[in-house]
């Protein structure tokens, strides 16, 4: 039974209850290896970033358009001349992303279940299908309240979540890895946003912060904190 | 101001709103001819028919996961000699369809302005960035309570949706093009479903009914026809 006094507490997916940078930044490497027999010169990794960055406006975030954006620097970088078979090689790179077994990180399930009495959601960010996908692989999606896929984690994004949910604020929790996209914004909207670092970010989801907003959120260095941390922090108010 | 005691409607986006299926079918075209000189026999359409088929468990439904196996039918067909150069075209095919200028079919906008005191529902399924974008860009958005953009639209999906939603499927209505994705659902779970068929149906949308089932749901031509419908059918109740 939820216990509708307690904060609703809402995670990331991606890295912070499972690992998924580590999956995109092996195919970057795979696609690296591929290259090399076709590369013209120019900075490969800062290449594909490029891309990925110029395709967000059509693509969105996700395994879809980071694998054609592989395949547009793949084409670029070798001026056109890679052939299709080595192309076929990069859509499988994509699809190893779209399929890996998703293990747990260490703590995840234990604290989902030591937090039970709360409302739980899932909060995450991508291409639908591969989100319900993993979700699903997961095995976790029994533990959640309400799941919701997004295409941008900005404070509109979660203002109108609240706001569907009947959540207000104050009594809103989010945790994850990215400051900017689970953490910042829900500061700035007036909840409580808890940091968990992960082993590495996206450039694009990393941030600089001002002492100021340090302030303003949690930082942990593992979920199996959370729960203490949200005792303390209820039993003081 | 909305009445609650009117059904709510609810409605499918792609060639239902506005149309999509001749930009695929268009893209089709493009792509076989950019594959002719690669070309070493087969039945070029249905390959790629097969190819989307066999990749929906990983890409899902939309227009990255369709721009990707056209590039894997092209790779195959041409027994991976086809070159990036003309992969890039292929590329450049599923981004048109990812931002063609969205123009609304005849009657959409009057009707949506003559059921407004209905709670007036969205509900599509492909990629949630791209569908977001063409609500985006077809000036609709305000016209509508709900937006809800689904990877499959299945028994189970509607009966999530109505239950989050707090509708009773007797107060259910959805309109939509596709017998097997917008109306045949809708019935089965008790529900209104309305078809309205569009000039193309992608292969995989097509089903066969039989005359039972065709006693279900209701038919028009026109979605101009639906409100006089809607107040045929309360009015008899």
């Amino acid at each position: 039974m939820k216990n509708t006094n307690l904060p609703v507490i809402a995670f990331d997916a991606d890295d912070t209850l499972w690992p998924n940078e580590p999956y995109f930044r092996e195919a970057e490497k795979d696609m690296m290896k591929i290259l090399t027999p076709y590369f013209r010169g120019g900075d490969l990794m800062e290449h594909l970033y490029q891309q990925e960055i110029k395709n967000l406006h059509i693509f969105g975030y996700g395994a879809k358009g980071f694998t054609l954006s592989m395949i547009e620097s793949a084409i670029e970088l070798s001026e056109g001349t890679i052939p299709g078979s080595e192309i076929q090689k990069i859509i499988d790179l994509g699809k190893q992303i779209m399929t890996y077994p998703i293990e747990l990180l260490e703590g995840v399930e234990d604290t989902l279940i030591t937090l039970r009495e709360h409302r739980l959601v899932l909060i995450t960010k991508g291409d639908l299908f591969d989100q319900e996908s993993k979700i699903a692989r997961s095995g976790l999606a029994n533990h959640f309240d309400a799941v919701e896929i997004v295409s941008e984690k900005d404070d509109e994004t979660y203002e109108k979540l609240l706001k569907r949910h009947k959540i207000k604020p104050e009594n809103f929790w989010m945790i994850g890895n990215s400051l900017k996209s689970d953490v910042l914004p829900i500061a700035r909207i007036g909840g409580t946003g808890v940091h968990i670092p992960y082993e590495s970010t996206w450039q694009h989801e990393q941030v600089t912060t001002d002492a100021a907003m340090k302030e303003t959120y949690h930082e942990l260095s593992s979920i199996r904190e959370l729960p203490s941390l949200i005792a303390k922090v209820c039993d003081s108010k």
